[in-house]
């Protein structure tokens, strides 16, 4: 495990970008499986998944919504616990959780060979996902593994420059986000809004970022297909190729990078900032 | 002037990249006042020029910095002013600041016909900066014009994205931002990251920003020339082509656009915040 003064490790982070189809459980969880392993035989140990993996996302009806979701500890945790354990992965993935007072949540799961480290809920629902989910209210924990800090966040999460300067604050050196980005599949060499969303993101907090989208068409819905991996300097380590559909990025990252904020001699991108002066005026 | 019911008219915004010398007060006086006028026969009528415009910023000592700067309303207000009066604009620029208590501030003006509208004294400060100036403590205020509502930051004010947001919260449609920003000039097609920063700062707010940097080396350094106008989706409107050197962009902005946060039936990009979850977590 990572200690004071010993930095951890490079580490293999990939965003394993797979076609779902909503109600089709079985076939998405092995669809992961297979990306993973693959993800893990090009060197990976730690493995993204998108959003609302096993269950899809178009859901026509909270109804049918409910009879996809699972327990956090459920078959998505069960399937990927055993990947993770042959391989010594961590793996974070999104799930449709049901939780204990019959409520569902827009959750993603950090988990290893040990099973489930964390469950983070996701705070900022897009569109139609409030007529299914109750959004979360608990900052994403971070977990430290042997390869650096890892946090969650999920798809629309990222367009909420507090929620992540919040989680890079808690000490995150890498943030897993499990992502739907629906529109148009990437077809020009102009970057996706939401990259450059991680881009800003991953720059303004020096932390990395891997964003797993997903591919395939569902009812109507595409999906930007623009997974990638960005490093503390705001670029993109691994991304997407135009119209990629299926794909697994791999990216070397050292991530105890992210523990050193300054951006020069004087200046840091948290020291720098005037919490005195953004306090109250950020809650109204 | 703009009413509630009254969208304003679409308006050209120019950023007018160029070259200054520390010290050249009146060459780069001059220089400014030329691109001004360029900007205004080009269908400008909002311009922005760079930070520290006739001081220039790499100062050997607090003392050169001092025998440069100027009282708000002192000779760049005047000329500046001058040129505003004549096409009827709207001018942002930055000025090396000597306030009544003796400090110096790193500010920005910005004035139309009428003189200063409102002064913004740059509240995070880069390197040796701190050196000379000192920071601000104050949101910059919101200023009515018959185009829209503006707002002042400075350079590496652009970073910190609680700042943006607070601007934005506080009813900007265009924020205009004199830069200079130190670094290699831009050379591929790859854009810098000062430029990202403003695409995800415009697009988390779905606000205008017109960030204007500054060209020409001055003792050693030399400037990212990334001067952008970019739009509430965070595309760029108007960018610097590789290595312009001086250079005036002028795009046409429908700034009212900027009220429009939507970003789906349901969602919005200030409506969808979770103030509650942020409030104590963002001030630490």
């Amino acid at each position: 495990m990572s200690t004071p003064g010993t930095p951890p490790p490079e580490v293999g982070v990939a965003v394993a970008q797979v076609a779902l189809a909503v109600g089709d459980t079985d076939g998405n969880l092995a669809r992961a499986v297979a990306a993973v392993q693959e993800a893990a035989r090009r060197g990976a140990r730690v493995v993204v998944l998108p959003e609302l993996l096993r269950s899809g996302y178009v859901f026509a009806s909270a109804r049918e919504a409910r009879g996809l979701a699972e327990p956090a500890d459920g078959p998505t945790a069960a399937a990927l616990t055993e990947v993770a354990r042959r391989h010594d992965l961590v793996v974070a993935v999104g799930v449709a959780e049901r939780v204990a007072d019959g409520s569902l949540r827009n959750s993603a799961l950090l988990l290893d060979r040990s099973g489930i480290r964390t469950v983070y809920r996701k705070v900022h629902l897009w569109d139609a996902e409030a007529d299914v989910f109750v959004p979360g209210d608990e900052l994403p924990e971070v977990v430290t593994t042997p390869w650096g800090r890892l946090a969650l966040a999920v798809c629309y999460d990222l367009g909420f420059v507090e929620w992540v300067r919040l989680i890079a604050l808690a000490g995150a050196d890498l943030v897993c986000a499990p992502t739907n980005w629906p529109g148009a599949p990437r077809t020009t060499a102009e970057r996706p809004m939401e990259v450059v969303h991680v881009q800003a993101a991953a720059a303004a907090n020096r932390v990395f970022v891997a964003a797993c989208d997903r591919t395939g068409p569902e009812r109507g819905v595409t999906w930007v297909g623009g997974s990638a991996v960005v490093g503390p300097d705001g670029r993109p380590l691994a991304e997407t190729p135009d119209g990629a559909g299926e794909h697994v990025l791999v990216a070397r990252c050292r991530l105890g990078d992210a523990r050193r904020k300054a951006t020069s001699a004087r200046n840091g991108v948290h020291a720098d900032r005037r919490p005195e002066l953004y306090a109250g005026l950020l809650t109204r």
